[in-house]
């Protein structure tokens, strides 16, 4: 079933040196199979032919298109337990995670296929005034685009993720640079993709996969004159590199990397009054969910000191005591938690809230929180910082004041949420909503912040470094802005426009003609 | 009228002690006014004034922003001669041009005005499904914004040009680093920016004018931790510094630079059947317009050898030489464009088309056009390059071919112009238009490049290097993109919703709801 070749298009190969396995981290075992890492020449054959397969996939119609993500859809659900099986093995996360992220997998393709049949996505624009040009603006893919795929979502954020299914979606053609943790799974997918592509009649190179287990064939992606964007969810390091290494270029091109965020979450009083102990347990299950690697993990929970504050810590602590501790994604993630946590606890300052005392199996994390006051968080920057696992910091602070300096000395983040059950409350803090608002790109309220859905109106994005780029999402419909630009045609023979701005409107799309939205002809 | 100081915010101010005054490119003087550049501390204390005229300004209604860029067209407006006057004397741009680029400007603010007052351009998304969370996306201000002056537009791409009026209607403060060829408008402009912030009661700091004649004042500022985007219209190599000092910030920030562009012209030999001498006089004025001194400017023009093209480059030569050379914005400019030319005239393969014989004044610009055959502008780069000025460059290509491999080799675009009068040759050209199509944000038909009309369906921007970011436009309503970015509020309760947002839809503005287009209520 698994070769460990590369695909370069619907070619298979493995012509260099490097080999990999992947790891079983339940097991803390190697899997059977081996991974032949792609070489430059590799990387440079798959970009020549995603660069010549683009001249052939824009041109598909958007019915074409949308029938080709359909049948990845169906050619990964095809897969079945023989997937999901691989994809348990190379990341410890359990059946009913694999399931629901590869059901979140094809609904994402099907959504973007609907939206691609629905087709007023392009935004067209039609400007028409008497003595003046005739313009007519759509949006129009940008070229082949390289995916990074994420260590914790195999599925939804790798191989056939959000990225790859907004770049096809936006007719580019996509080059993955596997995710080393779980390259079985990624050639599985792929495989998927491929045979969709050839069902629905797509040109070879419309789609690669590259192995890859160290820097340098992201990096020979980055840097490859036919790449035209880059789409990219890990870590802040990685993701900042590449985005100097993309503005470097002699062509910069754009990165669009999802990166870290702790996700602060601000507890308002009246939220504890009756409540203290329902969120406590809320947030002990929130921290911990898939051992608390989800990039919306709460990392960050700020308060004011009181007595409603303080139970909620008491039971925060309780509760996280009680859950279970679950296996990581990798032996290097589990020994990187490691590292991180033992750097926060050897700061001074902060007490503990709770932790697992079990005995814990080879690569399971032990799931922690600790608290500082609102003058240490404001000091050291270090409890500001991500760790990538089931832990958290909880910010005891004076009063509003120091609060709201608080949430102003924050990075930019993914999400931010708030706590309340009281509406006039909402006056009162205002400006530390306000505050909040301005450092994320989604607010929650009186919930948790694990769990996107994908719609939309979804933002799965923030100001720098939650993202490189905070217009944009990673999920949701709007993420294939991301692979497009606009064109406007001016005074441009009705015979040669794109259907989207023909007189007729021959798909039927909405437009904006002189300002009013319309699906009528001109 | 004119006292040479910096506007730090309302304020205005001189602490340093780089002066510098601005030159009468037609008298070849200096003009009688003194200039104080900004020093760092001036930079510091705008970008703090802004930064917290910001929370004042982002929560200014829709209509009392729209009233702002009202009051600053009509303040523009009631300066009157007194303003272009100055303006000519800074530009050597004639009267006519100063009246018409001024009417733009006030247009351009009042058209930012009406789509404020319309209210749907934030996009408005809303999704909202039973046993799902509400999602409710809307786009929000980025916070202060630098924009660098043009020295072609001392208006309508400057002070209060584009990125100003977009960057203003999108609730940003804005810094401007006034151009130092016409630091005099720009006061001018400034005070009139002012007053009609002070009459439509917008905090101080929404607007300060930085004088500048050297690269520092741009560069702090660009670097200030306060600034969160760049406006940029000028050349490559300044464009393509602040990029990468922008990408070098502990924040990097977007820099949407609109930089260079020779803008190929593409005849197709059906329209030199009957019209070979109507586009050559035509092409002949668009080449000279402005002294060549457009973005727009058509300096290239690529065709296929043969009768047609030998009359059409014949006739354009004659016609070029007819015209009376204008002068240059400035001496600097015009050392430029001299030295731009001495390096093309030394390289080989060319041959003269035409160019002005006559007597020119000091500062004035002798016209030229030349012509290489297909080879040698495949084969020598320095033939692609920008002249800013009334210069051309001929490819005469042996086949279609050629003329494809050379399209395909060009460098991107702000605009691609095809000439035509036979429609089924269209169909024969098709890989050609699509090669164009893929390097140009604006295809022409039937017309010239310059000329850029100010409405919604404009896109006035272009793959690298004609811009740092190929998604935007600067000119348009689309334009107001650059500034704002989505947040997304999730079951949000309504009373503090955004009034975009909430479910009665007090503004009455188009909202995308659930996939349907709808002004109604939730």
């Amino acid at each position: 079933m698994i070769t460990g070749k590369n695909y370069i298009g619907e070619e298979l190969s493995a012509t260099g040196s490097v080999i990999y396995k992947t790891i079983d981290p339940e097991a803390n075992t190697e899997n059977e199979f081996v991974f032949y890492e792609a070489t430059k020449e590799e990387v440079n054959k798959a970009a020549d032919k995603a660069s010549k397969a683009f001249e052939v996939y824009k041109n598909k119609s958007a019915n074409e298109k949308a029938r080709f993500l359909e049948a990845i859809a169906s050619e990964i659900e095809a897969l079945g337990k023989e997937l999901t099986n691989i994809y348990s093995k190379e990341s410890a996360l359990p059946e009913g995670r694999a399931k629901g992220e590869c059901a979140r997998t094809s609904s994402q393709l099907r959504s973007f296929s609907e939206m691609l049949k629905e087709g007023s996505w392009v935004e067209t624009i039609i400007s028409k005034a008497e003595g003046k040009p005739d313009i007519r603006r759509i949006l129009t893919p940008l070229g082949p685009i390289a995916v990074f795929g994420a260590s914790n979502f195999p599925f939804a954020f790798s191989t056939a993720g959000g990225d790859t299914a907004s770049a096809l979606a936006a007719g580019c053609p996509v080059i993955v640079k596997s995710h080393p943790l779980h390259a079985g799974t990624g050639e599985m997918v792929s495989r998927a993709i491929l045979k969709a592509a050839k069902e629905t009649g797509m040109p070879d190179g419309v789609f690669s996969n590259l192995n890859s287990s160290g820097i340098e064939v992201g990096q020979w992606l980055v840097k490859h004159s036919k790449i035209k964007a880059v789409g990219f969810t890990g870590s802040i390091k990685a993701g900042t590199a590449l985005c100097k290494l993309a503005a470097e270029r002699e062509e910069p091109i754009p990165v669009y990397a999802e990166m870290g965020s702790v996700n602060p979450v601000v507890i308002l009083p009246s939220a504890l009054k009756n409540n203290a102990e329902e969120w406590a347990e809320k947030y002990a299950g929130s921290i911990t969910a898939g051992t608390g690697q989800f990039c919306t993990n709460p990392g960050l929970i700020l308060g004011i000191k009181g007595e409603g504050f303080d139970r909620f810590v008491r039971v925060l602590g309780e509760s996280l005591e009680k859950i279970e501790p679950t296996c990581m994604l990798h032996p290097n993630i589990k020994k990187q938690y490691e590292t991180s946590t033992l750097e926060l606890l050897s700061q001074k300052g902060f007490t503990k809230v709770g932790a697992s005392s079990k005995e814990i199996k080879v690569n399971y994390a032990r799931q922690q929180i600790i608290a500082v006051d609102g003058e240490t968080f404001l000091k050291n920057k270090n409890f500001h910082k991500e760790v990538f696992g089931p832990f958290s910091v909880v910010v005891k602070c004076n009063d509003k004041k120091q609060l709201l300096e608080n949430i102003r000395n924050l990075e930019g983040q993914l999400t931010g949420t708030i706590l309340n059950s009281e509406e006039k409350e909402l006056q009162d803090f205002a400006e530390i909503i306000d505050a909040l608002k301005s450092r994320v790109g989604r607010l929650i309220f009186n919930g948790v912040p694990t769990g996107v859905e994908v719609c939309a109106a979804m933002t799965h994005g923030g100001p720098f470094p939650a993202t490189s780029d905070s217009k944009f999402t990673s999920v949701g419909l709007t993420a294939v802005k991301r692979w497009v630009r606009p064109v406007s045609y001016q005074d441009w023979p009705n015979s040669i426009l794109p259907k989207e701005l023909k007189n007729e409107n021959p798909l039927g799309i909405s437009r904006n003609v002189n300002g009013k939205i319309t699906k009528d002809s001109l």
